[in-house]
C-alpha cells in the first residue's frame, strides 16, 4: 500500500476471480460460465454499424434494455436498474442499503464480505447447517440487511420461494437482497414478490443462464424506490456504466430467450448425467441447482482434486476454507469436456 | 429517497450527464464526442469470433491493453491500470487517496464534487482567476489532494506541464490526479512526470480522442504504488471492470493510433476554423485546447443560445452556474456541422 492510500483500506482483502488463462489449452470448468456461445440474435446485434456507433456515449438511462428486461420479468421499467456485472450492482446496493450491517451465509459468494469491507459495513456471518443448507430462520428479525445467493454457491442448494418470502417478511426495516445468479438452473425465482414488499431486491446476471460472462451485464429488480436509490449512486459514479455493445447485446439476448431456455435445460441434463457417474465413482455432492457441481471424495481431498485435474488440463475451482476444503466446485461445460473430466477423474482414482 | 438508504447519501446530489437524446434527428455537440468513427483496427477487432467468446469472463488483470498502453506511454504494464471509462478510474482515486479532502478548481468538470461527496471526502473549491485561467500557486501546499482536469473543462485552457510540475512538487504528502481527457488537442501530456513523482497519477480516456466515448474504457498512469492501490480497489468492488469487446477495442485502436492523430489535427484545424468564424459574429471565447468551445455573446445569453439551438436541431451544454452561464459550450464536430452551426447562429443574430 502506498502511504497515500486512505487508512480505512488498510486490512482490506481484495476479492480473488477465479484462474483466467488467457490461452485455449484448458477444459474451463472453474467460473461457471456457459459452454456455449450467445444466441444468435446477440451475434447479429453486435453488429459493425453499433460499433462505428461507439463514438457517441451509451444512453445512461438504458432505456432500451429497462424496457426489454421490465416486459420479460412482467414488472416496469422503474423496477429495473443495470450494471456493468451483477457485482457492481451488489456493490451499490452494499452502499446503499446496509448501514446497520448485513447477515449473510458463512459459506457463500466470496464477495460479500469483501463488499462490506469496503464500504464499512459491520458484518454477520451466519453458519449453514451442517449439510450445508441455509435456515431460512436464521435470518428472521436480522436487525440488519440480508444478502443470500438463491441457489447458493459454492454449494449450489436452493432455498424455496416460500422460505425466502418468510425472511423478507420477517425483516420489513431492512433490505433482503436475493442474488440469483444462477436462478436459471431450476431454482424458483422470488421476482413476482417485489410486488408485494418494498424490501426485496432480485439481483440476476447475464454471465451464466445468457453466455455474456464477458460482456458485464447484471440487473436489479425491486421496488421503485429502491431502484430509485441504486440509480442515485449510479449517477453519483459512473452514468455511462453499461457500454453500448453490451447494451445491444443485452436486449437481443432477450430475443434470444428460447435459445437461451434450450441450453439450460441442456445444463441441467448433463449435471444430472454427471452427477450419477460421480456418485458411481465414490464422490458425494450437494443438491445442486445451479450450473455447477460441488463434490468430493473420501480418497483425495480437495486440494489434491484441483491439482490432479489442473495437471491433466482442466480447471476446477478449489476454495481453502473451513468445512469446504475437501470439496471442489465443478462448473457443467458440454457433454463431451464433462465426459473427459470424468475419464480423468477415474485415471485419478485408479 | 427510500426509507432503506443509507442517511449518509441523503443530501447526495448525482452528476447529471449532458443530454442523450436516443434519435439523431440532432447534431448533437454537446457531450465532446469525436465526430470520426472508431479506427478501422477497431472495427476489425470487434468481430464474430470475438463476440462468441464473450461467454467468458474477461481477464480481470486486463493483460494485454496494459501492455499495450504501457508500450504506448513509454511506462510499464505495473504504471497503468484501466477502467470502466475514466469516471470509474476517478472514483477510485477519489475513495482511495483523498481521505485528507481534495482541491480542485470552482469551474471545472461537474463529477468532482459528487465523487467526494458520494465518498465522504471535505471539498475545497478553488475560484478560477478573473480570466478562467488556473493560478498554478492557489495550488501549492495544498494540505489535500489535488484533481485538475488540464485541458480544464469547460473552459478547455490548458496548464503547461512545467506549471503542473510545480503543483505536483509543492505537494510531496498529497496525491495529484490530472485529468488528461482533452489533451490530445493541442495539450502536453504529464505522463512523463511520473517517473519523477511518486504522488502524480495522470488520468485519460478513449472517449474523446479516440472516438470510443460508447466502449466505456479509461486509464490510470502513476508511480507502480499508486496503481496497486487502485486494483486493490477494483478488485474489492468490480475486478472484471471492462468487457471482453472494450478490451479488444482498446488494443485495437492503439494500433490505429495515426488514423486518430489525423484526426485529432483535424478537429483543431475545425476549432480554429470555427472560432475565428465565430470571431467574426461577436462572439468572445476561451483559448481551448480541447475539442470543444467556450463562448459567449454579447446579445445573447447562454441559456437563449442553447435552447435556440436546441430549437433548430444542434445541441450544445450549457451550464447555468454563476459566472459561466453566459457561456455554451460547443463540441467540435465535423466541418459540415460547424458550418451548419455557424449559419444558424448568424441567422439567430439577424
Amino acid at each position: 500500500m502506498s502511504k497515500f492510500m486512505s487508512e480505512r483500506f488498510a486490512s482490506l482483502k481484495a476479492y480473488v476471480p477465479g484462474e483466467q488463462p488467457r490461452d485455449k489449452s484448458y477444459i474451463k470448468l472453474n467460473t461457471n460460465e456457459s459452454p456455449y456461445p450467445p444466441a444468435p440474435q446477440v451475434i447479429e446485434a453486435v453488429n459493425s454499424r453499433e460499433i462505428e456507433d461507439l463514438r457517441l456515449y451509451s444512453d445512461p438511462e438504458c432505456k432500451h434494455l429497462r424496457e426489454a428486461l421490465a416486459k420479460q420479468y412482467d414488472v416496469t421499467p422503474k423496477n429495473v436498474t443495470v450494471g456493468n456485472g451483477s457485482d457492481e450492482i451488489l456493490s451499490f446496493a452494499f452502499m446503499a442499503f446496509c448501514s446497520r450491517g448485513v447477515s449473510y451465509p458463512d459459506i457463500s459468494y466470496g464477495f460479500y464480505p469483501v463488499f462490506a469491507d469496503i464500504h464499512g459495513i459491520p458484518k454477520k456471518e451466519i453458519s449453514l447447517q451442517e449439510d450445508f443448507t441455509i435456515s431460512a430462520e436464521d435470518y428472521y428479525n436480522a436487525g440488519t440487511a440480508v444478502v443470500i445467493a438463491n441457489p447458493n454457491a459454492p454449494t449450489g442448494i436452493c432455498l424455496s420461494a416460500a422460505d425466502v418470502e418468510k425472511i423478507v417478511k420477517s425483516n420489513p426495516d431492512n433490505v433482503v437482497m436475493i442474488d440469483e445468479a444462477y436462478i436459471d438452473f431450476g431454482g424458483e425465482s422470488c421476482i413476482p414478490l417485489i410486488s408485494k414488499y418494498d424490501n426485496l431486491l432480485i439481483i440476476q446476471t447475464y454471465s451464466k443462464s445468457r453466455s455474456l460472462a464477458g460482456g458485464r451485464l447484471g440487473y436489479a429488480i425491486g421496488n421503485e424506490e429502491l431502484i430509485a436509490d441504486l440509480d442515485k449512486l449510479r449517477y453519483s459514479t459512473n452514468p455511462y456504466n453499461v457500454n453500448r455493445l453490451t447494451l445491444a447485446a443485452g436486449q437481443a439476448a432477450l430475443e434470444g430467450q428460447a435459445y437461451y431456455d434450450n441450453n439450460n435445460r441442456e445444463i441441467i441434463c448433463i449435471r444430472e448425467y454427471t452427477s450419477n457417474i460421480l456418485l458411481g465413482l465414490g464422490f458425494s455432492m450437494t443438491e445442486s441447482k445451479a450450473n455447477f457441481i460441488f463434490a468430493k471424495h473420501p480418497k483425495l481431498n480437495g486440494k489434491t482434486l484441483y491439482k490432479g485435474l489442473r495437471d491433466r488440463g482442466i480447471l476446477v475451482r478449489h476454495f481453502d476454507k473451513p468445512r469446504i476444503e475437501d470439496y471442489v466446485r465443478i462448473s457443467i461445460g458440454t457433454r463431451e469436456q464433462m465426459d473427459t473430466l470424468l475419464m480423468t477423474l477415474k485415471e485419478m482414482l485408479a
